[in-house]
């Protein structure tokens, strides 16, 4: 059998070194998604198999439908971690800077020991950096590690690592999804993951307002640039009648990305307190969404990026669409030259 | 290497070299799906690497968003079969019976000679009869007798085989998602399967209409028996304003089981001649679908069922929901007692 990450193989094992007698918190980013939380999980079970104590810390709450991820764990938010952080030795994970686990928790943790993440824009911020852009998800390259070094993986690791595979790989149709994706999506299932479980949680256990919440997005809807981009709308004003929040708009997005034509598709969420955050996808990764992205200080992948923006919202949306455009025009004049 | 499907090996061997020399029509059912076009196509190439001579045949012709599995291939309909049907002798795939192929083909073919299946409700009805209901997908089936048998896979044979496993497992979440499926995923992949391709043909290619029929769809729903069934309508009259079809219904009835709570979820398609057709998805599959479609002539597995009506539908609605709330409750009171 080879290697799924022979390149990781001793210098995370030298980390893990480093790591025994300390107490770890595993760390990862604000609005945690599937692959964050399992990513956590994973991270936290491995840790554990080699005897180090550690805890979870997150600066927003796990979100309700990832909490079959988390049976027997205690997740510290912000505040629990202050008056304590100096006992900590930090981890952090799906983090593509230092910065993405949120403002407060990157002051306690500015230099963190290790770091895994699969996220392109991803430059480097701890004493040890594992990154894999190429990695379908940072559950993956976890997973793969395990079984690469013999480290046990339970059935709760396995299910989180699972999780963040099917979660980041858009249930295994983004242009990740490799062999290995499928080879460790096997393995989990030996080690306990349950595919029907996670897919019962995740993709069947919506509202009768969500449902609303979605009829509302889609008829939000607005086509940009030759129906090329589309755009769609979340107020906060929908979600008092539909009582959702801002936990439902989890995967609306893709909604826009599934029309014919399009190439860009934008979820704009628009909060009471003027702030706004906007999700960005590309069908094809020729587009690097991260790179829009950054340009209002956001970041992700090529397909899939984000950004928040606290203030300074008006004529975002025109703003967005003339950057989208700009980089398409740019990407285009480049591959066709 | 364990054989995938040890049970088939010799028989399946055996049943190939009985159609050496012999033209062979491979014969899907009526309004196909990608498990049933991923078969075909599957079974086409397997028998062609063999050197056996055939065509597809359906009584329907392939779905526009499944014309990227057939890239070389021709489909025969029933009229250009029938008068040259006694040349060929009949391999059914995806077929829980010897009718699902449609009336026409059926007396065509009325014992066919060999068959593979996944579908719980086959009974048996060729001379060669392969069933096995634990299996995701028919396109598992395939995929692994041609693993276990040194069958060749072309790049075309593993994107059309992944695809029914995609499909058919609701991509990867439905309960017979096993660690087989991902093994034989990844192995599809190594022939040639694409899943980013298959990903963006099957759910990145909606036309805008289709956005506006889910949104009329969603507006649908009703709910019976406390919230624990849920029935979404799409009527004729909807496709004209949207410019959809019958293919677009594709998929809708799973909204219905997405909602939190929901045990049952039906899509009742209206046509303007007064027939109909249901689709009938459970979450857990002790609710047997299949059996309910059954007391309508219909069938298919315990989750997803479906049956087709001719006239009398006036009433349907409550005959349905009156069978499905019966089928509840004795499921129930058994697994109590």
């Amino acid at each position: 059998m080879e290697a799924y990450y022979p390149q990781f193989s001793e210098r995370f094992q030298e980390m893990l070194r480093g790591l025994k007698g300390r107490k770890v918190a595993v760390v990862g980013h604000a609005r945690p998604d599937g692959d964050c939380i399992g990513s956590q999980v994973g991270m936290s079970r491995l840790l554990a198999s080699q005897g180090i104590e550690n805890v979870c810390v997150n600066g927003d709450a796990v979100p309700e439908r990832l909490l079959f991820l988390v049976p027997d764990m205690k997740f510290l938010r912000t505040d629990d971690i202050l008056p304590i952080a100096d006992q900590f030795t930090a981890v952090f994970v799906d983090c593509a800077d230092g910065a993405r686990c949120g403002d407060r928790l990157q002051v306690i943790f500015p230099r963190p020991y290790a770091m895994v993440d699969h996220h392109i824009s991803n430059q480097g911020y701890a004493e040890h950096d594992f990154v894999e852009p190429n990695s379908a998800s940072t559950t993956e390259i976890l997973a793969g590690v395990c079984l690469d070094l013999d480290i046990p993986i339970d059935a709760v690791a396995a299910q989180a690592l699972y999780t963040g595979i099917l979660t980041d790989t858009g249930q295994f149709k983004f242009p990740a999804t490799t062999r290995n994706t499928f080879l460790l999506a096997a393995e989990l299932f030996r080690c306990g993951a349950k595919p029907s479980e996670a897919g019962y949680e995740l993709y069947e256990r919506e509202s009768l307002g969500k449902i609303q919440l979605l009829q509302m997005f889609l008829a939000s809807f607005q086509m940009e640039y030759a129906n090329r981009i589309c755009l769609g709308v979340v107020t906060w004003q929908m979600f008092k009648p539909t009582n959702t929040s801002t936990e439902d708009t989890e995967g609306l997005v893709d909604y826009t990305r599934s029309i014919d034509g399009v190439d860009i598709g934008v979820l704009i969420e628009e909060r009471e307190d003027g702030s706004l955050k906007a999700s960005l996808r590309a069908k094809d990764p020729i587009y690097r969404m991260d790179k829009v992205a950054a340009l209002f200080n956001g970041g992700g992948h090529a397909c899939a990026a984000g950004l928040n923006l606290k203030q300074d919202t008006e004529n975002f949306r025109a703003r967005l669409v003339a950057a989208l455009i700009a980089q398409i025009e740019a990407v285009e004049s480049k591959t066709n030259s």
